[in-house]
This record gives structure tokens, C-alpha cells and sequence, in this order.
């Protein structure tokens, strides 16, 4: 070999190599870059941490100082001016978008010019006593126009006269007891019943189905004030001219009353109001108990039994009528509230989702109030406002969710639900087939003793699993976390060692979401001890004297619970969006479809000789309930083994997890209820704002007693078992490997 | 520089430069890789021209031969073991998997023992005359039993005696003109009309809202002969003994009439007959001609309109009963069918999808038959088996599309559409996420001229792709596209210059898939020439004489008319299942909307003076579709710009266009017709058979002229016309960008 080919040689030998090399880094480059790249940004939890320190006591505290100044009544021209101030300030904040959306809605106010009263008249038709026209208006906002009476929205126009029947708290239960233990029959009577323990609109319904042709709603301190608090403002409890404003319709998810199933825009078309979804047909009024005790004082008929007893300095006897000495003497309602279709704005705030854009979480919640609505919405409303404005700082940060964050200030919550419901059925399409889950945020704080959780069964593990993230904003719990402050306070039953998180009922904006759509939801807020404080929801509530003070000087005088409030409904919000695999469980849905099973069949086997007379069975439910358990299960397994760097996989079983919630709900809806369409959760027949597991079954034992014909009777219960037995099978069948 | 350091800086050099070589090779091997692979099979077209040209005539006529020896009536064995073999077979062919699902439905059979016929009787009540028991057996199928005779499933027993009245075809508008021109009353009568131009369970409505107490469906030679050709077996017309069966339901899409709404499984809780769906409530009996003209001949009363007389050797007249000469005979109905709950089978077979499993497009159609289903539906049925053979081989080879495919062989559709329905029923929510296309398989040929084909606007421009890729069947058309012989043959309108397609109505398997549950459906056969062949449907239709000969002798001896059947059916099937982006058009949508929209305001505006009295206005409906017109062409045109490379992009896009047309879904049905959800496309009112646009608004203003209160009528036009708006926005909105 010469020289020259040797040194041609080794130069080729060198170019082979050098080729070798830069192929092999090739091929090194080639499989070292991920097949199917996902999102690159860091695990979701160093940002989790970031985004939730970010929300400040301090904002949250003046975001409500801001928003609680004036009264912003659905409808009105404050409200809308809060609206705008919203969309300017989330703009502001870093959204992507935020869009006014108005809508034309049916709503109630007081006659300006005749005022709503209840009056005890004399033989001669002579009004001798009259109640109030207003509440005492609080000290620094004696200033302020605007502030409507306290009234029952909704209820028609008229001047009923005749003698008052106590009802207790107005309940089924109650107007049972009434007529077929007392053998009262309140025909033509004025019922006056006391609010608490259930939806006012419920009270009303069942006054109407007994005949009474008007019903007076009153506070009574038993159930209106905490052992050892003082009224407002020297304390958090209702004074005794404070009275319970709110709308008594039973729309059972209608929305607006004349538009059900529609949005109600402007070429919608209106039924007449004769028409209209659940407008009650006798007037309604509601009182303080100053006012109540001059209309009790004086009432005749049987002494009621000890539990229909309050806590005034009267003998609570059920009528009908007064006494004796005072039998000519009747009550007249005086109501001229007029119904108004009237303008409303949700507002709507968006973060596009960097991967998934069409996929939306949503955290909604109302801005509307009754007078300021210092806790009812409006320490709701500062937290979503602090929520938006630390997911803005991120955004403007450059940082983006997974999927699309939709943030709504819903208008005319008061009125019904009416704004998120309108809003849902404007966009239902694309919520059912985008949304994965909807946090609600209505008051954010109704005591001041630990955490309060409603939420669908898939949503138990994310709720759990946050809260041990959080501290506990408690001063004298420093180093505990939420999750053990909560679980010390408030553990769910022997069963089960863990925080109670109850089911969701009704009576806020989740309800068009959840119980009609199928969207899985929950809500969180600071509460009371339920075991010791046995008032009804929280004192003030709905009054005059919700102000920012109130939460200010009791409530939350550090904003560390609401800033807590504000980091539950964030944090949910946040891994919901941003989680490469959505955080929903349905191994949780599947014990608690167990525990749903086990107790109505429970509640069948009271009537255990029927059962086997009409041959009723619960069986076919136990097994659909076993199956899909399994399903879920295996799902979670198979989850637990996907390559998550393939996103048509992780695609399609995000779906599945986000369907799961949509697989409850039946087209055909409940009984008489076809808004409400979820087969596993609805509001209470007899109380919207509790939930009813398997509503459908729930309501066909119920009725077993007051039927006629047995044999129908039972036949819908067991038509009632065969439509839930079957939707929780299509439910596992969601679950299963798709093909 | 001594020469050691002079050699080890160029060994660095070295070094360095090799790195840096490696290091391109990286770079250049992490960039040359696609971010996102798709996937890597060649493009579609190309297994899509071995795919059509896969499916031959000679096994086409090989199936049809098999599955036509036996009579297979729903709920027989016989029809049980058809699934078997087909179960069977497919599983041979190679398809993934493939299942037998019972659906336990009420069915209904003639009583064995006690046979259904009408007769004349005398004033003594004797029976002078009674209509034939069977029909006469074609040759070669002498031995066969289980020939069901003609009967009217699901008619009532019942012996209803009176006089005739003659009702042309029971047409709404044939009722209006024989109370109001001719004032006759059929209250306590016997109506009898004659088979056509409407489904006959329209026909059977129409007789019980007019009071009848029984009615007589016969087959007039008028139509049911084509000019020119012999009743079979010489040629294709309808014997004189022969007569059509059929269901006489009005089930408005219910399926199972004990069961509406859920699958009739077997814990499935099912009404009493008497609150059954759809069941008629008087004596219904088919007939055919040579029956019918002892029926006519004698009959009284006034002389028909000329379009109420058909081709038989009778006067027509009008009735009520007998000539005067014979005015003391009446007629009577003998009618012992049973109803019975019976278990019927379809067969689910799967092509998983190999990139997407988890979106379906479905081929289905019917198996069972009246007798031997020759044309209805085993015309159908050999091409669907031939495409699952085709489909099989080509997944045996390695081959699998990117969606999955499910092949299914419908039970009793003859029954009510009762398979398909409650299978979609039982699936609903897997259906309703993730459904992309129902592509239906009845009778592939009625006729021996051209493509006919019916379908959702999404699918126009596919169909048109396809027919441009298959050649004409027709032997004097060599060289000509498929498309080209049918557009020759039956061009659309002067308007649009291209192959008319059809509005989808009912009458078979897609109902429940595209009117309740809104998935883009079509359909494909072989047809007559509308223009110039007057008879209706095919004229052996459920009758014996649908036999393998009628196809082989008559309507397509080299069954390459149905092998271009299967090549659309296959075609559609294939392409809507394996294209990356789903071949679904929303601009067509939107010119077919803009054509409904005219042509329901023209109706309107035939009532000019009452829609400006009540205010009643089409603006809202054209802004709507003026807006779904201008989201569909934004929508196009981002499409043309995505990267086909991002898997996530692609899946966006094309759940945009799945979700199309669930949009339409309005989940409160129409009025009275709550299965009935498709906002566009309905079936009629008065005709089962055709589809009508915006059905709501149709109904409403067919309704005016009958109404009392016309405010109220109107009022329910401009609701409707409210809720199509609406529709139309909220589709619009699927189709704008997600966020």
C-alpha cells in the first residue's frame, strides 16, 4: 500500500466515521425528541403553589369593599355598572377575552308607589296595625336610595283578607301534620309560616296545593339568631326589623319564566305570564318578628306541638284566627309588586386553554344582590375576583392552562338562577360536548368554623387531595392543614374517616350546569358547626344589614377565610384546567352510587308487603350499581397504564372521564320536572335546596302513601327503578374501552 | 508550537469538529422528525379504490341467494339463525369482534288457529264473500312454511261491522275533501283506502281521528303496476293475489311501544299495552286487488273526484255502503292478531379504529323480512355483507381505519324500526359522543334507472366525491361515472346543476339515529324513474313475491346495479372512517338551510293579512341562517389553514364537524313528538315517509286553518320560528373557534 493510498485510506476511513458519528447523533436526536410531545411546561403543582399564594386577604378584602358601596339589584342600573366595572378590571387583569352578555328576563320589584304591607283589620275593615315598609337602614348607609323593601319576588298583586293559620315552617311534613292530625284545613285562609329549614318557594307551593289564598313568610328569632350573639350591628344576628327578601317561584331549572328551555334574547319568543313557569297564584309577604309578634299574639285555635314552637313571646297557637276577645279582627295583605321583563348582564371572562381550547372549566358565580350583598354574593364575588386577577397575573406572565377557563359574574341569581341558566341554554351544545367541570361561587363564608364542600362524587379526591395542600386559615391552627382542620371539625360518619362532603341540592348557579347539562360541579365555602349553631343558613341573610361590615367585623376580620374560599375554588378551577389528565374519580361516584342504592332501597323496604304484593324489586339497580363499579375500576387501572405522551390517548380517555358526569342525565327528565335531568341528583321535591339521590325513585316512594290506585303507584316506583338501573348501566358503559 | 501540542490542538480540533457534526446530526435528526406523526398510512384514496374494486357482483348474488331461501319474519328462529350465520360469517370475514344484542319488544302475528279475512255479509249476517288467506305461493317455494299471510301488524283484534266508505289513500287532505267538499261523515264506518303516497300508519291515524271503527288497506293495480310489464313471476308487477304487509304504528320514533325512551332489556320495566306508544285503536286488514274489487264493485254513494279512481275495473264510489240493489250488506272485519313481548336480536360487529376507537361510523340495516325479503331488505343486506367481506379482507392484511366501524344487522325493523332503535337507545350517550356518521342499509335496489340517495346536507359534497370515483352500472354507459349517468338521468332543479339528493324522512333504521339523536345519516340505493314510473314503491313490496328471482330475473341480473350500491354504501362508510379530516361539509348545510328557510316563509306569506295582525315575522330565522351561512365559511377556510400534523388540532376541528349535527338536537322534541328532536329534519306529520324541513314551523302553520283560537295558533308559529332561530344560532356556534 503506498503512502498516498494509506493516507487516502485513513481519510476515509476518518469521513466514514465522521458520517457514523453524525448518524448515530441522528438517530440519538431522532428518538431522544418524545414521539408525541405534551405540554412542556413543568408539573402543574410548582404553578399550583405559585397561583395559590398569590391570592391576598388584602385584595380579597378590598375587592368586596368595592363591590358592596351601593345596592345592585338584578336589573338594575348599578348592577349593570358593576358589571361593566368587572369586565374592565378582568381585562385589566390579563383575560383574553371578557364579554358582556345581556339577556331579557321576566323580574319583580315593589310598586314605587304603593307599598307592599299586611295589615290587622277590625270589624269595621279599619287597619289597626301594619307592618313595616322597610328595615332600619345601618348606621353610614342611612344615605343611600335604592334599597328595595323587603319583599317576595314574584308573588302577584292582591289584597287577600281573612284569618291566619300557623304552619310551622310551611314543609309537606308540616301541612300534613295540619290536616290530618289537627284537622285544620286552611281553605281560603291566610297561612303564615316561619322561613327556615327549606326553599321559601317551597313553602309557597304547598300553601297554594292546600287551599290558602295568601302566606305571610316571617324570621323568627329561633331560628334566625345564635345563642350569645347580638343583632346587628353590635353582633352577626338578625334584628328584629330585619326581614328575609327573596323570590318564591318553584321554576325547577326553568330559568327565566317565560322563555323555559330558550335563552331569553331578543327575538325570543315569550309565553304570557299566565303562562309562565312557576309564578305563584296567591300573594306572598315576608316579615321580621317585630311584626310577626303582633299577628301571632293574638292567635287562636289549638297550641301547637312543641316543635313548631319559636322563640317569641307568644304561645304560637295554629288558628284559624285570633282569640276571642279579638275574633272579628281578620289580616289583609296589601301586595302591588309588579313583574317586569328586564334587562340583566353576565359577564364572561376567558383564559384560552393552550392545548386543549375546547375543553372549558368554568368558575361561575353571581354578582346580583338584594340590597349590598355583603355576604350574599358578594364574598363570593372578591374571591372570584381575586382568583381572576392571580390567574391574569400568570397569563400576562406568559403562562397558559391545558384547557380554555371560563369565569362568569351571573346577573339575577336572586330571581332564579336566572343569568347562568339562560347562559346555558344559550351555549347548552357546547357545554355538553366541552365542559369539563363547573365550580360555583356564591357566598363565600356563612360561619366562621371550617370548611363546607358540596360536589359531585367524582370531584371527592381532587377536593380532598387540594385541601391537604392548603393551611387552615384558623389563627390558633398554625401548621395544620385545611384538610386535617376540617376533617377535626367535621368528620363524615363512623364509616367513613374523612371530611363530610355533602351532595349538592339547589338554590345557586351550579343547578343549569349540573342537574340539566350533566356538568360535573361543586362549590366550596367557609361555614358554621352544624351540630351546635342550629340558626338557618346565616342571620342577616338576605336583609339590609349584609354588609361589608358584617364580614369585615365578624365573619372574617383577617380575609384568611375567604382568602382559603378563594384558594379551594382557584385550586379546583386550576387543576381541573390545567391537569394533563382530568382529576376526576369514578371510583368515588361508585361508592357513593352504593351508599345511594343501599339507603333508597332501604327506604323501599318500609313498605315491605307491597313490595312483594306488586312485585317490586331493587335488584336490578344493586346489580347496574355492582357493574359499574367494576367499570370504574378497571378504567382507572387502564389510566393508570397509558402512554401519556400520546395525546390521542390521553384525549380520549379525558373524555371519557369528562362524559362520565354527562351519562346521568335522561332527555326525558323527571316526572313533571323536564328540566331537571339528572337521574342520580336533583334539588328536593320538597325542598329545592337540598338534593335527592335517585330523585325519580325518591319521588314515586313518596307518593305511595297519598295514592289511590296502589297498583300505579307501584308501578312507578318500579318504573323509577328500571330508568336508574339502567342509566347507571349506560353510565359503566361510558367507562369501558371505547371499541 | 512544539509538534506534540501541534498535534494534540488538531486532535482537538478534531474532536471538536466531530462533536459539532454529532451534534448537527442531532439537531437535524430532533428537527426532520415531525412534531406531531400522524398517521403513516399512504393517503385513503388509494385502499379506497382496492376497496371498492374488492366488492363483486357474483358474491353479492351469492349472499342475497343465502339469506332468501327461508321466510325470516322478526322474532321467528328462523331469523335468529340468519343472525347466527351472519354473526358467523363476519367473524370469518374478519372483523374485530361481532355480538348478538337481544332487545325483548312487543311484537304482533296473525293467531294460527283463527285467521284474519273480511267478508260481505247478507242482511241475515251469513258471510257471502270473504277476502282470500294467503297469498298464492310463488313457484319453486310450494313446500315453504312460516309464510306469515298478509295482516296489519299490531292492528287490534276486533270484528267491526258497517258500511264501506272509500277514502282514496286516507291522506289528510283525502279526509278534508270527503268531510268538508263532500260532507261525509265515516263516524261508526269501515273506511277503506288504497295503498300509496303516505306510510300506511298515517293512513290508520287519519281513519281513527275521523271516528272510523275499522279500516281496509288495498293495493290499487293503479299503483302498484308499472306500464307495460307482467305481474310476477312473468315480470315485476303485482299479482292480483298478492298484498302488502306491513306495521300500522304510529311510534313517531319511540321504538318499543312498551318501552319508550330505554332499551327493552330484559329488567326493563314495561307498560300495559293499553298505554303503549303508537298502537292504533281500531281493526286495520291489507288486501289485494282482486279482493278489493269485490269490496269496490258494489259500492254506493257519490261518484269519485277523478283523482281518487284507480285502475280497477269499479266505479270508486265514495259510499257510505252498498248500491241500493244490495244496500241490506255490509261488511265485516274478522281480525285475531296478537300482540306479544318476543325477543329479537341484532348483530354489532367492530373495525376498531386504529388512531381514533373511541369515534364510530356505523353501517346498519335490516335483516328481518315480511317473508323472504328479496328486495326489503336483502338487496340491502347482501351489499352490507359484502362490504363487511371487503372490509374483512383488508383487516386481515393488516389494514384498520382510523376510526372504528360498526357493522350491524338490525332486527324488526318491520315492526316499528324497533333493532335499531332500541340499540341506539341502549348506546345513546356512546352515540351522542362520538358518532360521527350512521350510514343506513335497507333494500339497495327498488328501481332499474339510477342513484338515488338521501341525506343530511353535511354529506352532499361526499357524495358527489364518491359517485365522480365509481363508474355507471349500466351497461350501455361504459366509460361514464357514476355521477354522470345520475346526473343525466336526474338532474336536481334548474337552480342547482348537479344529481338530486333527497331529504332524509323515515321509514327505516336512521330514525333514531339522525331525528332523535342527530348524527349526520345518509342512505344509497338503485331507483326507477321518479318522473315517468307512477307507482309507488317497488310493486311486490311485503309481499311473497319479494323472492332472489325478482332481482335475478328483473331488477338486476348481473347485480352490478347493487354492487355500486355497496361500493356507495362501503364508499361513504369508508371514507367518513378513515380521512383524517371528516368529510363532512358545513357549507352545504347552510345552502340548504337558506332554501328551507325560503320556502317556509313562501308558506307563511300565504297568510299575509293574520301574520302582520299577529306580528309574526320570519327575520329572525333568515339573520340565523345568514349567521350559520358565515361561521360555515370561516369554519371551511380555517380548516384549509390547520397543521394536520398537531393530533389535537385535527381532533378539534373534527369534533367541530361531528358535533354539527347533534347541534339541530333540541332535547324537548317537537310538539307531541318528544323522540322526534331534530329542529331541521323531521318526518312529516302526515306522511312518515317524507322528510320535512323546519317540521315545527310547518306543523304550526298547517294547523292554523283548524284552529279556534287563532291567536293562540299564531303564537305557536312565531314560537317555533323562535326555537328554529335559535337552533340555527346555537349550530352556528359549534362552529366558530372554541375559545
Amino acid at each position: 500500500m503506498s503512502k498516498r493510498s494509506g493516507k487516502l485510506v485513513r481519510w476515509m476511513l476518518w469521513v466514514v466515521a465522521v458520517l457514523a458519528l453524525f448518524f448515530l447523533g441522528f438517530l440519538i436526536g431522532w428518538f431522544a425528541k418524545p414521539a408525541h410531545p405534551e405540554k412542556t411546561n413543568p408539573p402543574s403543582s410548582q404553578y399550583l403553589q405559585e397561583f395559590l399564594e398569590e391570592m391576598q386577604p388584602s385584595q380579597i378584602r378590598e375587592h368586596l369593599r368595592k363591590f358592596t358601596r351601593l345596592p345592585h339589584l338584578a336589573g338594575t342600573e348599578q348592577n349593570l355598572k358593576y358589571a361593566e366595572q368587572i369586565q374592565k378590571e378582568w381585562q385589566e387583569f390579563g383575560l383574553d377575552s371578557v364579554e358582556m352578555v345581556p339577556y331579557d328576563v321576566l323580574l319583580s320589584y315593589p310598586n314605587a308607589s304603593q307599598p307592599n304591607y299586611i295589615a290587622i283589620v277590625d270589624a269595621n275593615g279599619d287597619e289597626i296595625f301594619t307592618t313595616s315598609l322597610a328595615e332600619p337602614v345601618p348606621e353610614g348607609y342611612e344615605d343611600i336610595g335604592d334599597i328595595v323593601p323587603p319583599y317576595s319576588a314574584f308573588s302577584p298583586k292582591g289584597q287577600p283578607e281573612g284569618d291566619l293559620v300557623y304552619v310551622n315552617y310551611g314543609r309537606t311534613e308540616d301541612f300534613f301534620q295540619l290536616e290530618r292530625q289537627m284537622g285544620i284545613n286552611v281553605t281560603g285562609k291566610i297561612v303564615i309560616v316561619r322561613y327556615g329549614k327549606i326553599f321559601r318557594g317551597n313553602k309557597v307551593k304547598n300553601a297554594m296545593l292546600a287551599g290558602a289564598k295568601g302566606i305571610i313568610l316571617f324570621s323568627d328569632p329561633a331560628d334566625y339568631s345564635a345563642e350569645g350573639v347580638k343583632p346587628y350591628p353590635e353582633g352577626w344576628n338578625l334584628p328584629g326589623g330585619g326581614a328575609q327578601r327573596g323570590n318564591v317561584m318553584n321554576l325547577n331549572g326553568a330559568g327565566d319564566a317565560l322563555t323555559p328551555g330558550y335563552p331569553a334574547k331578543e327575538y325570543t319568543y315569550r309565553t304570557s305570564p299566565e303562562d309562565g313557569v312557576g309564578l305563584p297564584s296567591i300573594p306572598v309577604h315576608p316579615i321580621g318578628y317585630h311584626d310577626a309578634f303582633h299577628l301571632l299574639k293574638n292567635m287562636g285555635g289549638p297550641t301547637p306541638p312543641s316543635n313548631w314552637k319559636g322563640a317569641l313571646n307568644v304561645s304560637y297557637r295554629i288558628g284559624p284566627g285570633f282569640t276571642d276577645d279579638v275574633k272579628n279582627q281578620s289580616v289583609r295583605m296589601n301586595i302591588y309588586t309588579n313583574i317586569k321583563v328586564t334587562r340583566i348582564y353576565n359577564v364572561i371572562g376567558r383564559i384560552r386553554g393552550a392545548l386543549e381550547p375546547d375543553r372549558y372549566v368554568i368558575l361561575g358565580g353571581h354578582r346580583d344582590a338584594w340590597v349590598f350583598g355583603g355576604i350574599d354574593p358578594m364574598s363570593g364575588a372578591a374571591v372570584v375576583h381575586e382568583v381572576v386577577r392571580s390567574a391574569g397575573k400568570f397569563v400576562s406572565k406568559g403562562w397558559r392552562p391545558r384547557r380554555t377557563i371560563i369565569f362568569a359574574s351571573w346577573d339575577a341569581e336572586e330571581f332564579g338562577l336566572l343569568g347562568s341558566t339562560e347562559w346555558a341554554e344559550d351555549n347548552a351544545r357546547l357545554l355538553q360536548e366541552r365542559a369539563v367541570a363547573y365550580i360555583n361561587a356564591d357566598s363565600g363564608i356563612e360561619g366562621m368554623y371550617t370548611l363546607r364542600v358540596d360536589c359531585t362524587p367524582s370531584l371527592h379526591t381532587l377536593v380532598y387531595d387540594l385541601t391537604k395542600q392548603l393551611a387552615s386559615p384558623e389563627s390558633d391552627e398554625e401548621g395544620l392543614s385545611l384538610y386535617e382542620s376540617w376533617h377535626k371539625k367535621d368528620n363524615w360518619t363512623n364509616d367513613r374517616d374523612a371530611p363530610r362532603i355533602n351532595k349538592l341540592g339547589s338554590g345557586s348557579d351550579f343547578e343549569a350546569y349540573f342537574v340539566r347539562l350533566g356538568i360535573a360541579a361543586g362549590r366550596a365555602r367557609y361555614t358554621k358547626n352544624w351540630k351546635t349553631e342550629r340558626y338557618s343558613s346565616f342571620p342577616v341573610y338576605h336583609t339590609v344589614y349584609e354588609t361589608f361590615e358584617v364580614v369585615e367585623n365578624f365573619y372574617d376580620p383577617t380575609f384568611r377565610r375567604l382568602r382559603t374560599v378563594a384558594q379551594m375554588r382557584g385550586g379546583l378551577t386550576f387543576l381541573l384546567a390545567d391537569s394533563q389528565i382530568i382529576p376526576l374519580d369514578a371510583n368515588q361516584y361508585a361508592l357513593s352510587l352504593q351508599k345511594y342504592a343501599r339507603s333508597i332501597a332501604v327506604l323501599g323496604q318500609g313498605h315491605m308487603e307491597e313490595m312483594q304484593k306488586y312485585k317490586v324489586s331493587f335488584d336490578s339497580l344493586f346489580s347496574a350499581v355492582e357493574n359499574f363499579t367494576v367499570a370504574a375500576r378497571d378504567f382507572h387501572e387502564r389510566l393508570q397504564n397509558i402512554n401519556t405522551a400520546d395525546p390521542l390517548q390521553v384525549r380520549a380517555m379525558n373524555d371519557q372521564l369528562m362524559y362520565l358526569e354527562r351519562a346521568f342525565i335522561d332527555p326525558l327528565g323527571l316526572p313533571g320536572r323536564p328540566f331537571y335531568r339528572h337521574v342520580i341528583f336533583a334539588p328536593s321535591s320538597h325542598n329545592k335546596y337540598a338534593g335527592e339521590s335517585f330523585p325519580g325513585i325518591y319521588d314515586a316512594l313518596f307518593n305511595i302513601e297519598d295514592s289511590a290506585d296502589q297498583e300505579k303507584a307501584w308501578n312507578e316506583v318500579k318504573r323509577q327503578i328500571s330508568i336508574a338501573a339502567f342509566t347507571v348501566h349506560a353510565a359503566a358503559m361510558t367507562l369501558t374501552p371505547p371499541a
